[in-house]
């Protein structure tokens, strides 16, 4: 069963599969209360670099410093390089992952700079990675920078 | 005396400034062609996210993935943490740096993921950033998720 932490960024993952984009969802928590969140954006904007953890940071807007280091960003899949990177600029000490049996991205380096990350091994969100995976690999392998 | 290569990152820098934007500008090269040019977008679009690296990859679109491996990213600052993390999951293989004095980003886990970092030290790109900072030092901080 999903976690109630988990079901805004799993509801933004399955959105972006309706709309047919990669299905990847995140949400932003501050002091424990949901400020944004995102889905990955690339199909449905021709974006680059609107990841979920991206598009939910954008959606939250210009916040201060001290928000974002009370602050944990909750994504349905493993964060890649980029996303990681962002997370370690803003100092968001924990990060909470849905899975990462589809993917998995830098989390040693967020380990490595002292983020908290818990994964929580959802299989709703493993399913809906895994259909999309199989049905679309070449989309999938874009949004990893894979040839 | 500013080197071609470096000149539309340059060039995007002033404009960003022009526009009361945080004066940091990218340009991306693909076998030596120029493909894109981006820069820092914070005040202009309210962006956290539309740094001059990551605005740069936008306005390239979505190029494979074997451009990116055969890519050169420039950029008038040393890259943070996101830039760094964008840069190396599209595995850009080279980043050449306008300057490193006003800010020094990941440029060491560039290095150890095999990115090709060169460092210009050019004084036109520091004399922008540093006349910036001096200006907008809460500005400047907010980017880089200092409090």
């Amino acid at each position: 069963m999903t976690s109630e932490l988990l079901l805004p960024a799993l509801n933004s993952a399955r959105k972006g599969r309706a709309e047919g984009g990669i299905p990847i969802g995140a949400a932003l928590y501050v002091e424990g209360a949901i400020v944004s969140t995102g889905r990955n954006r690339r199909q449905q904007l021709g974006s680059v670099i609107r990841h979920a953890e991206m598009d939910c940071l954008e959606h939250a807007g210009r916040l201060p410093a001290g928000a974002y280091t009370k602050a944990t960003m909750v994504t349905t899949l493993s964060p890649c390089d980029m996303c990681t990177g962002a997370i370690l600029l803003y100092r968001i000490p924990h990060v909470v992952i849905g899975e990462n049996r589809s993917y998995r991205g830098a989390e040693d380096l967020l380990r490595e700079r002292g983020v908290q990350v818990d994964v929580l091994d959802d299989q709703a969100c493993t399913l809906l990675m895994q259909e999309f995976m199989a049905e679309f690999p070449s989309l999938w392998n874009e949004d990893i920078g894979v040839l």
